[in-house]
């Protein structure tokens, strides 16, 4: 074990967060029914408007970014409706999950994991029958790194007067995202990923057309009731008890982020994350994901090694949290974020003990090779900007 | 400049901070004079007597490192005693100035700065007149990175019946120091280097045959008189208002490193020291230190450059601070920390800004070169332990 032991977060959330950050959530906690608390909420409500890219309402939740899921498929669901979950990893799963929990129709658009979608299969599903289709879909399906092609799919969807409502939960904040112009209808996202803060708020944000198609919902819910946070939000206030003390910790992330300007932000993490695929490939080993996103790097381990013990091995001696593979990928890929408040000193620091530990179980590879590549191309990347 | 912005200490004071301790002072202030505090002060002051190697009380002094040093020359200076400050860099010129500041009878030992001692200039320095020589000097010259040979020097004063008076500041908890087998007579130290705390405490302990001198000294001393400290903290108490959060913080900080282990924490500098000169060396840079501290490694640039500018250059880019060159040293070297909560993976984050610096300012070597290094001197390093 190194010493001094460090603990440092390459996971693809929860994600490092900022001590100015970590300090706004440790300031006294304020009442939540006052001017003071709701012109906070006034100021995060506009600030996640831009991040979302949106002119609609984004409400706040406290729950996981699960919660904000259901509360999408309990408030849409109605007679005439069907979903058509995307699932190609264990994020896509969850929304077919949740679907049947709540005995919705739906009809699952199955995808081999690690690949993106292929625009046709989806509209063969948006065919099918009479009843009003809803995707449900994933802008950084977590589990395998792939970034799907949202803006196609969502102009897919309009072919067919369908809805699609996105999980960019790890996505929100690395990849871009444009809520308004390309036509999305619901858009989900957590605070431990992009927005680097600790897990424990949730967002989600309707369109017009998902608004209306709420308002018809009879299904039941009470917490995660949208029609009722709307009404809430509109006067600047929470119909429960808000996560006081995270939700002024969200006005300092949300500064840094605007400040940055969030199209630089998701050209940050573009660029970090090519650099990160080009340390990889230059020890050898492949990036798992066919249309890989900007937040983690998927990668695929040597069949002679163990992806679970590679993560074990890092963290028990360097202190580095990087994420192995879910489900099917279990013990076959690692997972390396490069998502939020982490930078290229940290991916450095990262690559090197990922080298450490395919030296440590015996793989073959140039020492080296990886971390020298991720100089190169800050280098090259410096030129370019230049 | 990166982003996002990490601002990273690999300089040779302050060091960086475990949020533990950061924690501890961040609680709320306790009063002094209460067994509380008492218990408090009692244990550190146990700690502290591991932490230096001695069965003398170590004081504990709400000032800087600097206001411990004055403290050792006020409290032994009188009629019949000689000063001989050890002069090879800014920190030996800080004991020359002191004793100048009081008017006492001095006598320097000059050294070309960054070269180690040579016994015999000494030993003709205590050869001169009658008066009881006390030696000035330091364990760590932190302007030079040189780590003087005090065991040597301490056994040489024992044969003249001089005293050594030792500036550990920076050195302590990374070069071996032994004040009672070597028969050290004061050492004083700071908090912000290898003990991983703030700067506001200082450190100060005396053999026997220093209590006994200092007794008979009188010259002037209020705030510094050590034997109204030492009476103090006989009875587990201090004369005047401590800074009471860092007490708190110091018994974090002391508790982490014994419980790794003084003797281990040696070791493990000079092997984080050790790695970093090689990487060092496979740039083609030569560390200016004859015999280098485990604490930092100063290292001359090339004359075509400019080592002030590389430092401001690695910290607006970077946020990694790194020192210059001072005095007649500013401009020629850099010196990089390993010292007290830095890790391997802060070294490689520091020694890829170097990397990063050198290029911009068009020196020519081979990227990737040091990183590379002190990967294969680290996986070395774990073999030879195996």
């Amino acid at each position: 074990m190194i010493r001094p032991y460090k603990k440092s977060l390459l996971t693809p959330g929860p994600t490092p967060v900022p001590e100015e950050v970590l300090l706004s959530q440790a300031e006294s906690t304020i009442h939540h029914r006052t001017d003071e608390f709701r012109s906070i909420l006034k100021e995060v409500s506009e600030d996640l408007k831009t991040i979302f890219q949106t002119k609609n309402q984004v409400l706040i939740v406290s729950s996981s970014g699960t919660g904000v899921m259901e509360a999408a498929v309990a408030n849409l669901m109605q007679d005439g409706v069907r979903f058509i979950p995307v699932v190609g990893g264990k994020f896509g799963e969850r929304w077919a999950e949740i679907t049947k929990a709540y005995g919705a129709e739906y009809d699952v658009l199955d995808l081999e994991w690690g690949v993106t979608l292929n625009l046709d299969d989806l509209r063969e599903k948006l065919k099918v029958g009479d009843s009003r289709k809803v995707i449900l879909t994933t802008l950084c399906e977590t589990s395998t790194g792939v970034n799907y092609d949202i803006r196609s799919m969502a102009s897919l969807a309009k072919e067919f007067n369908a809805l699609i409502v996105v999980d960019a939960i790890s996505g929100l904040g690395a990849d871009e995202l444009r809520m308004d112009d390309w036509g999305l209808d619901i858009v989900v996202s957590g605070s431990q990923k992009g927005l680097m803060l600790p897990p424990g708020l949730a967002f989600i944000s309707l369109s017009k057309d998902a608004q209306s198609l709420i308002e018809s919902s009879s299904s039941p819910k009470y917490y995660f009731d949208l029609i009722k946070a709307g009404k809430s939000a509109s006067k600047f206030d929470t119909p429960w008890t808000p996560a006081v003390n995270m939700i002024v910790a969200l006005r300092t992330a949300l500064k840094m982020i605007l400040d940055e300007g969030i199209e630089n932000v998701w050209k940050r993490h573009a660029n970090l994350a090519a650099m990160t695929r080009e340390a990889v490939a230059s020890l050898g080993l492949k990036v798992f994901a066919q249309r890989p996103s900007s937040t983690l790097t998927s990668v695929l381990i040597p069949e002679s090694l163990d992806s679970e013990e590679m993560v074990k091995f890092i963290r028990a001696e360097f202190g580095i949290s990087i994420a192995g593979g879910q489900a099917e990928l279990k013990g076959k890929i690692i997972r390396v974020a490069h998502l939020g408040y982490i930078n290229l000193f940290d991916v450095l620091s990262g690559i090197a003990a990922i080298e450490f530990g395919l030296h440590h179980f015996g793989y073959k590879f140039k020492l080296g090779a990886g971390i020298l590549k991720l100089e190169e191309e800050f280098l090259k990347s410096c030129k370019d900007e230049a």
